[in-house]
Order: structure tokens, then sequence, then C-alpha cells
């Protein structure tokens, strides 16, 4: 059965455009508190998976003996924008562990800060690894490998220490063994999960139920520009929930969400991919769950005017949460 | 019942992504050959409704009168990137009608032509109405409207003569009354359609059912790098099929092709509006209708790395054509 639709865009008197997909809120028993969709299949989490990513470097105390930041902490769960703030960020954590951008298994990425790329235009500067944004989550990596005393140049490998580590802190949590994985954007494996076992793991992450969460949780709340960058959407989200929740997009339609108070986990996939989809979905999860002020949910539809021709919003399906 | 899937993104084992869409192929009696999904639901036809949007122009004497070329043409059935050889032609061509980029009611757009935005950007040159990729279509319409001695300030207005004329040609060649609209990017009212009157329009186009059409498709065949632009998918399908093919994009995952050969009009929606999901869609229709060479219809998912690691495919729907 195909999943319901759960975002809409209009354009004057029809819907032109639906996005269908699935959604898991979840506590961290392991209790399924709302669904749509089919939440047992599993999706690659792609950079949602991230915050999951970065438990070794603090629980395996790299991050101590290399006197990583919570800044850093919010890189390395970051899909970044690839503005200074972050590129310069990298650069000096890599300096301090010994390595450089060389060192990055991520390929060059074109940064998506609008005027980043217009200075770099202007001064002819190609996009780096550290541009990458992904290029946090491969500092984390490597910070734990020169820890554990592992290679450094094939950190990216499934049977690698620091993937291996990763691996088993994705399993505890989410009570899900031996996912299927594919390779991200950035060369890494990502591991596929049912969306009740992601979402029950980020129950237990925003619970504290490992050493490391409640630093990952701090980082990225506090540095919610960090994580995402200027005029991003999970910045904005962060922002407006003062704490209340930590949210990290995935491509291809894939968001998260850890809140802490409400003891509660939120992983939601877009059947098609669409993060515009996403944005829209998680955002009306936020608000009808208290963690946010509505507006972030809907957006209009602009054309090359600035006229409002249509809009985007939650369907139907949505308002049962809560 | 919701549409089929008509393509999958994988990645790794699984298939990460999928889009669902419906397909409507028909011959100029109106008879459908070939459909999947819902065929009968009016869909915004956006920028594939283009080729009718340039009838008038040929059809009104408004062509004749002031000497407009078949690039021009082209340029009016265009959703051009915004290269030189675009905004160009579109400038001389507003000079020759007395217009100037000022009379364009299209807002200004950044190109998606990589090399004019680094050379915008190191020239701080800001996007221009020249750049909107419907500036062909607009200069159409000023063509259209000097010709008729109607205003030219207002023709995208739902009731200005020019766009009653576009109106009155998609109503006669798709049999299909009193269509929905509403304001498409460039702010033109764009008219919703079902896929069956579509295609049926497209045939008739195609066929040479109206007195223009064999100008219109003699322009979009003979040069493609003016409808679309440098890469892009509408103009590298137009080469391989060799004028066996006319074909036109339209956002939100629209797509139509007319075959005078086979005297055929396709026209696909993909649900979601994925523009990548409507490019294998309709490729793989031509793959299977002979008009193009294999090997338009998949595209490899490739990392920041370079390295494949999943694959666009059309899904198991769509084997059923031809």
């Amino acid at each position: 059965m195909p999943n319901p639709v759960l975002v809409e865009v209009t354009r004057g008197d029809l819907v032109e455009s639906i996005h269908r997909g699935a959604v898991a809120i979840v506590d961290a028993a392991g209790a399924v508190r709302f669904s749509l969709g089919d939440i047992d299949a599993p999706i690659y989490t792609r950079s949602a998976l991230k915050p999951f990513q970065a438990l070794p470097l603090v629980e395996s105390g790299a991050a101590e003996a290399f006197g990583v930041s919570d800044e850093e902490v919010a890189l390395a769960c970051a899909s970044h924008s690839g503005e200074s703030m972050h590129t310069t960020r990298v650069a000096a954590w890599l300096k301090r562990i010994g390595c450089s951008e060389a060192d990055l298994i991520c390929g060059p990425q074109t940064p998506r800060h609008e005027p980043t790329l217009q200075t770099m235009a202007e001064t002819h500067e190609k996009p780096s690894r550290l541009h990458n944004n992904c290029s946090g989550k491969h500092a984390g990596f490597l910070t734990v490998a020169k820890h554990l005393g592992a290679p450094t140049a094939d950190y990216v490998n499934i049977s690698h220490p620091v993937q291996k580590a990763i691996l088993e802190s994705v399993s505890r949590l989410s009570d899900y063994r031996d996912p299927a994985w594919g390779i991200d954007g950035c060369a890494a494996p990502n591991f596929a999960l049912p969306l009740t076992a992601f979402a029950r793991a980020l129950a237990r992450l925003a619970t504290g139920q490992t050493p490391g969460a409640a630093r990952i949780l701090k980082s990225m709340t506090t540095y919610p520009e960090l994580v995402a960058g200027t005029g991003r959407h999970c910045t904005a989200l962060m922002r407006a929930a003062q704490g209340k929740v930590a949210v990290k997009l995935g491509a291809e339609g894939v968001y998260a969400a850890m809140l802490p108070e409400l003891g509660l986990g939120v992983a939601l996939k877009i059947d098609d991919g669409a993060m515009r989809a996403a944005e829209t979905a998680i955002a009306f999860v936020l608000e009808k769950l208290n963690v946010i002020p509505a507006g972030y949910a809907t957006a209009p539809v602009v054309n090359t005017r600035g006229a409002t021709v249509g809009e985007r919003r939650p369907a139907e399906a949505l308002q049962g949460i809560g």
C-alpha cells in the first residue's frame, strides 16, 4: 500500500504536486506514539545519521584527548553550507590533530551559501573538500582514527574501526542489527534503518541513554548555525525551539528530530526524496508537538515577479498528530 | 488510486526514492495508444505549453509582419538557460519590434548555465529579465500584441487578446474547453489540462493540424540549443532524435513530446514534481518508440568523489510501452 500524502503544493485553485511519505514518532522505551505509512521498510538515513556518526568521537575519549570543542562537535553533526564559519573551523580542527584537507576523503563540493559562492567566483577559488557539507563529520572520523591508533587513510571503509564503532552505536541504540548500507554522497558508509528503529534510536539519544548523548544534543542546539548555516531550515527550527529539539535533515527527503523534554524521537522519509516536503512535514510535526511556534510548515510558492501563486502545506494525513 | 511508480532511484542494494506519475500517448484522432495512471485529472502544463503559446505568433501573421526568424520561434518555445546565445537574440528581437527588456513582464531570474553565472559573478552583473528562461516566450507575446494593436503593458492578463488567442489554440487542438488556470513562474497564465487532452493537442501539432504547426516543429528541432541550452536534457533528446521528435519540459515534473512521423503526442506528469524523474520517463518512452537510441533514460547516482553509488532508472510499469 502506498504511503499517504504528507505534503501538497498548490498553484491557483489546484494541487499541482504531492509528496507521499512515512513518519514515526517513538519514545525511548520503543513505543510508537504516532505513525503514518510504512515505518518497517529500511530507508537510508543519510545525513540524519550524523549525530550517531559523531557518538564515537565523544564516547571513545577522542574528543577529550584532542580538546574538541562543542562547536566542533556541532560541525561533526553538520551538513553545513560551506561558509567561512564552517570551513575555517574545520581547517583549524584538522591542523590541531595533525591532519589537513588532503586527509579528508569526502570530495570537493560547491557551497550552498550564495554570498560565499559569489566571493569564490570573484576570486576564482575552486570548491575544496573543506566546503563539502560533510567535512566536519570527516574531521570527526579522523580524530577518532588518530585516537584509536587506526589508519587515517581508509577511514570510510566499512571494516575500519571508526565505521565499526558507528555501527555498534547505531545498532545498540536502535535495537536493529546488521542494517543494509550504501555509499553516501561523501563516500562514507550510510546505514539503512526502518523509521521505527531510527526514531527509537533518536529518542534514546534525546533522553541521554548513551554517555555521549548530552554533549551531542547540547552542541547541536547551542550552535545551530554550525549544524547547517545562514538561512537554513535546520538552523531556523533549532533556533525557534530554544533547546527543545535537535533536528537533522538527510538527503533524499529524510528528517530526524530529538526531543529531550518530551522524550521522543521523530524520523520521516519522503518517498520521492524532496527536501521541500521533508521540511514542511518535520516543521508541522514539531508545531503539533508544541516545540516550535506555528509558521514554519507552510510556505508560499512565489514566482519570478515576487507574487505568491500557490502554497506548500501539510496534507490532511498529518493533522492527526499530537 | 495512486499513480504507478514510473522511476526509481537506487543506492547500494536498495531503492532509495520512487517517483509516481501518469503518462498518455495519444494519436491525432484522439485515440489513447498507451496510458499509465490518472490521465483525466487536469495538470498544469507549465512550460510544456510553450509550443501552443507560440502558435498565435505564427498564425496571427505577427511573425511574418515583424520578420521573426525560426531561431526566434524556437526561443518563443524555450525554457532557455540564460546563455548569451539566448539573451542577445531576445534583446535584438525586442529592439526590432520597438520594445526593450523593460517591456518584459517576467521577473529577473538567475541563469542556470554555470559558465554564464561565473562570468556574471566576476563582472558583478545582476540577473535581468532577459535571463528569465521565458524571455523568448514574452518577446513572442509582445510581438503578437504589437501586431494586433493591443496594449503591450498588460499582455499577461487572462483577458488580454494575446492570452485569449492562446486559449483558443489550446482549446481547439485539445478539444478541452474552459481549462482551470494559474499563474506561472513568469507571471503568464498557465492552463491545466488532463494528460489525454494535452497529448491529443500535441499529436495534432505534430501532424500539422493547425497552420502554424510545421513552423513550430521545424524551429524547435532545427535549433534545439535555443529551446533549452548547453548540456540540457530537451536539447540532447532533440539532437539524438534528428527531427523525429520535438520535446518540451515543464516545471513540476511535466514533459511533452510531439512525434510527426508516428503521428503521436506524449504527455507525462510526475506527481511530486521531480524533473529528474520526468527526464528519465520521457527518455524511456522515446527509446521504446524508437525515436532516440538507448542510453538516455538511466543515469548514474554519483557522489562527491565521482564514484557511482546508485542508479536512476525507469520502473517496471513503463516497460509495457510500445
